[in-house]
């Protein structure tokens, strides 16, 4: 309760549960800091943000400075990835306050014998901090200050511009109040820019009816690396179980010859550490890693915790799993749903220590013995989350590259939470928000609340598990624009790739769900087709490659525009050398036109500046010297991508 | 990090700072407390808020529910002054989640053997719980369950209501996760409601040019107990210091026999435990205070933190003030203005642990020595916030009863955090809010923000300190209807007493302050006459006092009315059964009328119910069977006060 201190900092943000969990933040980004700073009485506050990465000794120092309303701001840029910390510093100010109240009383005509004597005692202090030439001009003020013939040359130094960047560069805070330290952890830009594709390593044969291989894989890498994704995502490439194996279409009586989910992991042939033998050898798979990585590809493992009834742990850590009463263990329910090929794992289980241990060593497994640097998490939300924020930690404790993607379409908060124990990214509802209000609504969420600094969405227009009621119908314009909406709204995106590619988009009677889904089959691709859209989603890749504006979610800026089927955005780079505008034609049957408004204040522009937009999809340029312009969209071509010129 | 709970508590309200510093209540109200509550899967979750005043030993317990999107709420009463502390507990419910399992399962036609005997080995953990008859139907229930025999029965049991309650009330919380305790501070009621009367016990004399003394003081009590009012606030009654005295109008050359300043504190006299010899002796004090209590009433003393420069501080502890290298002290200035009658405190000195000890032995010293209980601190804002935290503990600790009154006009954040570090009330800037709009808009931000939970708004439409724009006409009408507004608006009110009931609104050209003020020269007023202001002030204070609804300041509901001149707004009792409307022409030359929407859902009531609303002012009770009624108010009566019967 002793503090002599006469500053306040409180309200400070950005913090995650008031600081508990760390801020989220990417290499080169500024974290934007601020906090409520106040002072008792009339004196001047001054603040400081500290920072430092984990591994530094010495805190770097920036000065924060007030808006309106006792708010403080500063920003610090994070250059490495791991733990930042940051802490802010309020005094109030001897040096500048001196400086001001003398400043006041010579404009009212007062004379300062005695003020400038507390000056020189000021000065004095600060004459063993500052460097030579400083020193030589600070004596000199000191010695004017004390010398009463030099009254006229005190004053003018007194109140010099000089002396006081000198006093703000060393200031003596007496007294200071720091705010306990917060912690900011920096992932490598993938975590927030990244462009996935998926798709089934057992159905990437050239011969239908053949059981893919990795060996088919190295073949199509080449073919995802020429379309600009950047990461390939497997689901899990783990031994099938054999007992209460699922049939097609997710029957529960699997026929000879069925290959069940690839979810329903572990076998005779092994569990998370092992390859279903049909697919190749761990050799093979690491070939396949290898292979990707010199196309610039990442590899996204599944890390999917549950077990198929035959998987190896039932019998080796029957305390994993949970027996009920009349022995038998007990099966994955959601009352009365039940899910007999499938065994939860039992993270009550009184051996719960052991039990993470392994689910960390097998993610650890797969990153130190393959190179896995990204993983694909099943159903987070389904398992405590605790759990994931330890595992998650120590993984990047030792390997901070590694970035965790959390499949989890569930509750808000739910979802919220995942991330904020760690997850890198997050699928989102993106899936389902189709209207012009509906998305717009649904990214000011994302990117203008508290989530922008722990939740990162990563946008599917599809997954294997959705086949969402708007793609149903297997329109072009359709999957044109979603995968358009997906990859230009944010900077992570990713397609269920074949199905999506070749629109096949039949489902099961009423539901958002594939029929004869390769979560339960195998389906037979002609990788060799080319359509509109295996080009412009190939074109929209390459140009977010190249186009800084695109690489980042949260620079959005929706801009006006006169028709509720169309859908406009500006984005920018942070030192604005790259801005983007698109417009997106949201009705997939009929062409849409309107008035769109330019952003001339962020893009820092008057009405009447001329500037030029070229369509990156199709070359076409336009100068526009209005605030307000006209576009048509066609559903054969739904969207415009403007690279601005000014 | 190792945490094996399945469920996460967060964004816990209410919390001021994170819990830091503690919520504020008054005995007898209910603290409504909500959080999100998440637990991984589809498991049913449970919660509960634990609660117990800081000096039990045992947990209280309530149920949390949840409403929307995860979150979950419950309140519990203060019924003490004093520490309360809280805490939120959440678990996934093995009982609950067995209960509801099992009945969907039946609901599908499932046979559920297995998990009757499940059932029974949850229910046998209770036995050693529950009370002899809830045993008996306990032991039945694992009878039955085990029994293959008795499924009929033991089904119908597995589902009962009865055996759902059991499992309310006795949950086992295997894992369950738990938050920090967090602090509720409870005042007395007064902290929420009261109402002030200042006047300057120099000018208390019936003869006009004497000076007033606690014995005039006594001749007045009775009329301030007949107007209504519960709290008599002095301005400060201590010796005056001579040097640099103040003349009148805050002149700097005071004439022989000018009075001073009463915040110029400190002389040969004494200082802050001296009573100004003028006045009378401290025993002639200590008779006031005795007498008012006598009379409902509460002497408020001021606490005014500074010395004259004759203060025996300056002599005694010069180290509790700054010297300048001149040799000379620092007078109080905010340049380049300079108030030389005045010597801060110097809370910086290297002696302030002495110096806060001193501060808190004067407040004590009247609590203990005269039985004061309410102070009014002058300018809080010009020294340390965390001194105040420290002293007001320290005093409350003692005398938990002490309230503090925030005299602090200044930035929004200054003065919240004054409330947050335990200021009981605070004066606000309603003294400027004149608007319907703005009226409406200042009540929102108080009481519907997290404002209500630290700042005690106490509304005054003058001071010595303010004479207001509004006021400075001297209207009639104004200066009914702000004080009607500050009494019925907030539950806390006050006036500088016989200025306004007198309408002495004469100014300093220019300024908000009132020419030949109290505060620099004793005047000399009428006490016997009586005015409208006079009568209708009474009234409104005696209405205030049988009108529970009216002793609450957060309970307050804005209501339409088509005239933006007229401010209409509705209170109500926690238990309904006290319900007021007030309806203020806030235009103080023309009558206004207008149609005012009756709030229907709070009332609980439909259109076409027909109301009986009385003015508890004149009498005049009006029958309303419609949703809009109209009204029309003159300034000669500018407001109603309905009490509504239904």
């Amino acid at each position: 309760m002793y503090n002599q201190s006469r500053v306040v900092i409180e309200n400070i943000s950005p913090l995650i549960n008031s600081g508990v969990l760390p801020v989220r933040s990417i290499v080169d980004e500024a974290v934007p800091v601020s906090a409520d700073i106040l002072g008792d009485g009339h004196d001047i506050v001054a603040a400081c943000l500290c920072f430092k990465h984990e591994r530094e000794k010495k805190w770097k120092e920036i000065r924060m400075l007030p808006s309106e309303n006792d708010r403080w701001h500063a920003s610090f840029v994070v250059e490495k990835q791991g733990f930042y910390r940051y802490k802010i510093q309020g005094w109030i100010d001897p040096g500048l306050n001196w400086q001001h109240g003398i400043g006041r009383k010579l404009e009212d005509g007062q004379h300062v014998n005695s003020e400038l004597l507390e000056g020189a005692e000021i000065l004095e202090g600060l004459l063993e901090s500052v460097s030579r030439d400083e020193k030589t001009f600070l004596a000199d003020c000191v010695t004017s200050f004390r010398h009463p013939g030099a009254y006229d040359k005190a004053v003018h130094m007194a109140v010099s511009e000089q002396l006081h960047q000198l006093l703000v560069k060393y200031p003596t805070k007496p007294l200071f109040n720091e705010t306990a330290e917060f912690d900011v952890y920096v992932d490598r830009l993938k975590a927030r820019f990244s462009t996935w594709y998926e798709f089934f390593p057992r159905s990437a044969s050239e011969t239908e009816g053949q059981h893919g291989t990795f060996k088919d894989c190295l073949r199509l890498l080449p073919r995802v690396a020429a379309m600009g994704f950047d990461t390939l995502y497997f689901p899990p490439i783990h031994p099938i179980g054999e007992v209460n194996r699922k049939g097609k279409n997710n029957t529960t009586n699997a026929q000879p010859g069925d290959v069940g989910s690839t979810w329903g992991i572990g076998s005779k042939d092994g569990g998370h550490k092992d390859i279903h033998p049909q697919l190749g050898t761990v050799a093979d798979f690491k070939k396949v890693v290898k292979a990707a990585e010199k196309l610039g590809i990442e590899i996204a493992m599944d890390f999917a915790l549950q077990a198929a009834p035959d998987h190896p742990w039932v019998e080796e850590h029957p305390e994993w799993f949970k027996w009920r009463p009349d022995g038998t263990v007990q099966y994955a329910e959601n009352p009365p749903k039940k899910y007999q090929d499938i065994l939860p794992i039992y993270f009550e289980s009184k051996d719960w220590k052991n039990l993470w241990k392994e689910m960390l060593d097998t993610a650890l497994y797969w990153v130190e013995e393959c190179g896995i640097r990204v993983f694909r998490v099943d159903n987070p939300h389904t398992k405590p989350f605790y759990f994931w924020g330890w595992l998650i930690a120590e993984v990047k404790k030792k390997h901070p590259d590694v970035l965790f993607l959390s499949e989890a379409f569930t509750k808000p908060k739910v979802m919220h939470q995942l991330a904020k124990q760690g997850f890198t990214q997050s699928y989102t509802y993106f899936t389902w928000r189709n209207s012009k209000q509906e998305l717009i609504e649904y990214l000011e969420e994302l990117t203008k609340t508290d989530q922008r600094y722990f939740f990162r969405p990563n946008f599917w227009p599809n997954t294997p598990d959705i086949n969402p009621w708007s793609l149903q119908g297997g329109n072009e314009a359709i999957h044109l624009s979603r995968y358009f909406l997906a990859a230009t709204l944010s900077s992570n995106t990713g397609i269920y790739g074949p199905v999506y590619e070749f629109m096949e988009s039949a489902a099961l009677p009423g539901r958002e769900e594939y029929l004869d889904s390769e979560k339960f089959q195998i389906r037979h691709w002609d990788w060799e087709k080319e359509n509109k859209l295996t080009t412009l989603i190939s074109k929209i890749n390459h140009i977010r490659k190249e186009q800084r504006s695109l690489q980042q979610t949260n620079n959005i800026e929706f801009l006006s525009v006169e028709n509720d089927q169309l859908l406009a955005y500006y984005k920018f780079s942070d030192d604005r050398a790259d801005e983007t505008m698109m417009i997106v034609n949201l009705d997939p049957y009929y062409a849409q036109n309107g008035w769109v408004q330019l952003p001339l204040q962020s893009m820092g522009i008057h009405p009447g500046h001329r500037v030029t937009v070229t369509d990156l999809i199709t070359g076409s340029s336009y100068h526009w010297d209005k605030e307000w312009n006209f576009v048509e969209l066609h559903p054969a071509l739904p969207f415009h991508l403007f690279k601005i010129s000014k």
